[in-house]
């Protein structure tokens, strides 16, 4: 069996979530650092892999496949062992609209494509505002959800899908004091080996001066 | 048992997913009008329905779903009859893929929320680009994929994605010419009822002046 391939950026929360999942699901996995800073998304050899010029591209099971929450789905579907999604159908609706309204509502319009389409004069203020409008949100809708974790006392890709945004709101400079159900969640995340071992700092393209053992 | 209700706006590409996605899995439903226009998803009662301060909000089997991808899933998997997902894993990953690249790589750069904050002089240029931007890899991914429709012969939760956002492309003028799959496949999808009963200008809210028949 080929060990599984991640086309990954250290800083890639779209990254993260599949870094994340992979620990969790305990399957072993090579990366291969696109630096997006470089432009390496766009070129003719990485476009033949992942038309939509963009990280994380997985190859697994003889397949190559893309964007980040159909990949999450897949390897729910394809190993259901230590489970992301809960088994009930409307927990599992609710599990996936807190994670839309992150990889939909929030980190898109953030992300260093567009950011680098905003005016120069804009592009602190920018990333700042929308962080900052949807962890309202979605802090609001944690007050009726969360229990340990963001839908009740179990991990789920929710869980996943939002300790990246903290991390990219962090740097920033959201104020998190704003929100201090997200912010139990972030720390209480980090505290498990498979979030924490995913984390930015520690992957294999992050900048030395950066890194943490 | 209750009919489900729809907290639906005419003109919501997310909204016209589910009712597209109503119609096609047969599910009698009642709609009602929030006027985004008119900032009604942000009154203290429609927040308490759907946090998110979004369209859609949907009404079904005694609970309050949000996110449009989150209502989908919900109703393919208690609705599995019509299926809008292929059985095969790595194929509902394509589909996923495809819905992604829509409903999180391009929807939410562009619409109603992100271009009033957007400066005024770049409104009309702003969702033009994205548009194109992202039909350029759609288009490129749709070649590798489409049949009849955008993953094979069957219609799929891509389609149900891709006919709204080329309906916002029409309006901003996307030059179409440039993406004939996609606009084969868009014309295509407008011929089924359930796509076409779902289309904006058929709504109860939409002004008489748009109206069709």
């Amino acid at each position: 069996m080929e060990v599984p391939t991640l086309y990954d950026y250290y800083r890639s929360s779209c990254s993260w979530r599949i870094r994340t999942t992979l620990n969790w699901k305990e399957i072993n996995y090579e990366t291969i650092p696109v630096n997006l800073l470089k432009d390496e998304q766009k070129t003719t050899e990485y476009k033949a892999i992942n038309p939509f010029q963009v990280v994380p591209t997985l190859k697994i099971d003889g397949v190559t496949l893309t964007q980040s929450i159909a990949i999450l789905e897949y390897l729910e579907e394809t190993r259901p062992g230590k489970p992301l999604l809960p088994k009930d159908p409307i927990k599992r609706a609710l599990v996936r609209s807190l994670m839309q309204a992150i990889v939909s509502d929030t980190q898109p319009i953030t992300n260093l494509r567009v950011l680098k389409y905003v005016e120069e004069a804009r592009r602190d203020e920018w990333p700042n505002h929308w962080m900052t409008y949807s962890f309202h949100l979605i802090e609001a809708q944690l007050a009726a959800t969360a229990g340990e974790y963001c839908i009740g006392d179990e991990v789920t890709f929710a869980d996943v899908c939002l300790v990246p945004q903290v991390f990219n709101a962090n740097r920033v400079k959201v104020d998190m004091t704003k929100f201090p159900i997200i912010q139990r969640i972030y720390n209480k995340c980090l505290e498990l080996k498979e979030f924490n071992m995913a984390y930015p700092y520690r992957q294999i393209d992050c900048p030395d001066e950066l890194k943490e053992k």
